[in-house]
């Protein structure tokens, strides 16, 4: 596996470089198509806001984490402890994602928690990602992403984790488990949990070129169930979460565990190895040495 | 398990009958979204009729119980002593499933064969379903269903064990396994059929939300193959017969069962043990208590 | 198994005649929707031609073996020990797959391969054919069919075992697993490539019937992925290749071998017991008797 990024620095990189140029030119931020970096802060407000409305059962998590969500460790954290709370909470009955940042959703991992860590810290990183996905999969709360930006990798990840997945109608936000671009392969669990939703061909061809699909081609893949306008996102993803809740939770969360056990089991049983795998994968100092050239390389766009 | 028709009283029970309202608008029958429930009659007249046309080697099995051809046990029997006769018959290399009545095809699993009886009367009953199920989508005679009228939950079963479908494209018309909507969990095999018929994330929105399609989003999602004007319903699957049969039988049969044999052995190796769930399910004081207030709803609006 | 091909001439060998008349109407050459009967010629000229783009890393895999590219023990040898080749050459990465003929891609294996020959050469005809779909579906290289003219059968078996179809915008070209069609079921390799092509109900009912598709059709139901001019599909092949090869080679492959592991391995894994199965079927007097009949037919419109 040495060989990776030399290949991609050899092949494929320039291509990845010349989309992250066509994706600055859309904003002033860095939306990296597959790990993201964001200025440190090392300030203690959350990077997570959620609000849950007793009335009619439904919790909207705010990601406010700017500059573009990066899924770090302590906000993978945070996440989790707020899905485990509402979770428990019995009169929370639907969860709805959303981000307060404009243009992106979330995304990704961040690059940072990945780059000259020990491998213990990146082991527990990776145990962070394997539970927010577990939680989100396995919820018995009716979720809904309300995808009002771009989504790749991680992001994507959250999205396909959930119940439904409304998008905001621009052409320029864009959605995919767009690791292998960047010489990384996304792990079974993302790659199994992509093929239970838009199907094993299309899956196939995503993951292995790492396609990144604008707002309307994630639409006809089924990536994304629904489209609306921008501002209308948050306002559908509400309108469709009552009808959600209009099923009686204990039917629908049984038929949810029905469908989606055994996916999960799989990441269960396999939890170890696949931290393991990602330690040893990362930490290689092929890998790092590619992950600094890519670090240089975001950071002297954002000069 | 308790509470599933307690929070199905609380949150989805009146989504579930202003459906049921829209529905009855459209006719003196009332098709209920999930069980059904028929005026009981004691007549020995057949509920099934089948002509079987020598010449073609065809059968139709006409379903002739009025109002809305409920599946009880005794319907059930019939429609399984009938299969198997025509099984055996080497003359019969096709069969053709429809009903003789208007604006139903099969309503589904009857509600009395459920309210109010003995463990081992339920455990029966839910014998012959399954009975129905494995004879059908393990038929080696080519099968078609004529789907002439709304076919929710078992009918939309009996359906989707066919190898094909043709249904009458009347918008008004609806097909579904709509089991969530009712605060009952559709088994295995159901969902497994459903997944084989329409892939698995079609099948997850499907089952999470209970719902009822109508015949042209049926025809959208899958779910039916054809849709025909009303009155071409049984001619054009007459036709689309003759090309079936133009397949040479023993290559058709043993292809057909490579695609299904799986899915079918999942439920042999089972039976006892959902045999056993159902019961203990459908028994419990809580869901018996949910189906008398059902039925006391049925039977206001047919007063 | 002994009655397959009497119910075929009694019922559905018409229909394969008919549908050969028609297609035959279209050209000179004889394009079986099966099995393909070509002169014997016993020149040694190579049945492929390969050109490999040392300053791309792209090559061209021609077959050119008149009049059908029928999928024969010998072309089968060279495609492989050329596929071979290629594999192990580390300048190449990506593989264009293609025919010299006019109208035909391939019309898939050789009849003469199974017509009066020991079990032991039907044996050893059968493991090629084998080795043929484990090197292509399991090629490091990126792949891509560049389909201009039909393809049934093995042909198909071919194209779906490569990355990525682009086939010549013709209604008159057809593509498809037909095997049912002259009561031979295809293997379940055959399928599993099937189903994860296009999906469970698609490939059901394309093996239940033995469906061709027309080349729109082929495009409907995700059997190819692209139609162009006829006179464009290789260069829009060598486009897209180019795009295959901008993303990172070892990525690419990881993340294909996870997504085609599990089928492969289990061919691999019942290598032996498909071969014992295909010889024993094929040897037997009474599919004999039919592929003379066969033979006879074809020869005869050759006349």
């Amino acid at each position: 596996m040495a060989n990776v990024l030399r290949n991609s620095a050899k092949f494929g990189f320039s291509g990845v470089l010349s989309q992250l140029s066509i994706h600055s030119r859309h904003g002033r931020e860095c939306v990296s198509p597959c790990f993201s970096l964001q200025q440190r802060n090392n300030s203690t407000s959350p990077k997570i806001k959620v609000d849950l409305d007793s009335s009619t059962g439904v919790a909207v998590l705010r990601m406010q984490s700017p500059p573009v969500n990066s899924l770090s460790l302590d906000f993978l954290t945070e996440f989790c402890i707020n899905l485990e709370k509402l979770e428990m909470d019995r009169s929370c009955r639907g969860l709805i994602i959303t981000s307060t940042l404009s243009k992106v959703f979330s995304a990704g991992l961040d690059i940072m928690e990945m780059y000259g860590k020990s491998p213990e810290r990146c082991g527990e990183f990776w145990k962070a990602v394997q539970e927010m996905w577990l939680k989100l999969y396995g919820s018995n709360m009716a979720t809904i992403a309300a995808i009002n930006g771009s989504s790749p990798a991680g992001g994507c990840l959250m999205s396909i984790g959930c119940d439904y997945r409304i998008m905001a109608d621009n052409p320029r936000y864009s959605i995919g488990l767009n690791e292998t671009q960047l010489g990384i392969v996304a792990p079974f669990w993302f790659k199994d949990t992509l093929v239970n939703t838009v199907g094993n061909r299309a899956a196939e061809l995503s993951l292995e070129l790492g396609l990144l699909y604008s707002a309307p081609d994630a639409l006809k893949i089924g990536l994304v169930d629904q489209l609306v306008p921008e501002d209308q996102v948050l306002s559908t993803a509400q309108d469709t979460m009552s009808k959600w809740l209009a099923v009686p939770d204990h039917a629908r969360q049984i038929t949810k565990s029905m469908m989606r056990k055994q996916t999960i089991d799989k990441l269960l049983s396999n939890r170890e190895a696949d931290i393991t795998n990602f330690v040893s994968f990362i930490t290689k100092d092929s890998i790092q040495r590619s992950l600094r050239m890519y670090l240089e390389m975001l950071k002297s766009r954002k000069a």
